[in-house]
């Protein structure tokens, strides 16, 4: 119970005080087969095939591979299922900035996804915390 | 705008009514260096040091290997961070034999945890959404 009461350290206020957890990416060989409830997107600006659930609470995007070339494929076949953790932010520069200093590095460019409500993302990779999203808000 | 303005769909009420995400494990090699503000717990039940943070609302339980042959040692060798989702259950039977009907299928015999308040826990593998571990609430 010691453990519960604790209350939760939050020293990682990584990407600024806007920002918010959005959902945990996870790797499936079929979104229809995962969840046939699902209403999938195609999402060729970055080649998936995505989907978000709600599985008892936390936000899962079903990402499935477009190709046989997608990043998605390789984790697949290495029976990797969780990809990332993605954040919402305000302002995507900012959370960029401040994400640096706490050893979150951007690994992308900066770029707009129509298929996702026109939202500016970018990936970054932490040595500690693995490769998170950050998503901009819409405004 | 679409896909948020999207109701998400909850077709995976898996493990039951009472079934909550509780947080996502990540392996690190060092919960000090991932975290300094993180209180560690040596785990021996499960042979792991374990420390729970908030990363803006989500709940990350930090998992750093006891020993060279742990588990958790051989996810950070291959580069995996990301390693289950955990989902608090009233009642932990119950919670295993919905979980099973949705193809969730448990891999190891429930276990209490003292260094985690007593808990009960056990985990199961889905061929979709990978590992998920089960913990049942304190009553």
């Amino acid at each position: 119970m010691a453990v519960d009461a604790a209350p939760f350290v939050t020293a990682h206020a990584a990407f600024g005080p806007g920002a918010r957890f959005h959902h945990v990416g996870l790797a499936v060989t079929s979104i229809r087969e995962a969840d046939p409830a699902a209403e999938p997107i195609v999402n060729r600006t970055e080649g998936v095939t995505m989907a978000f659930v709600d599985l008892h609470g936390v936000t899962v995007e079903l990402l499935e591979p477009l190709g046989d070339d997608s990043p998605i494929a390789r984790s697949l076949a290495a029976g990797v299922k969780l990809l990332h953790l993605c954040f919402e932010v305000d302002d995507l520069d900012e959370a960029l900035a401040a994400g640096r200093a706490a050893g979150f590095h951007r690994v992308s460019t900066p770029v707009v996804v129509p298929e996702w409500g026109g939202r500016r993302i970018a990936w970054t990779l932490s040595r500690d915390f693995g490769l998170v999203e950050l998503a901009e808000r819409p405004r």
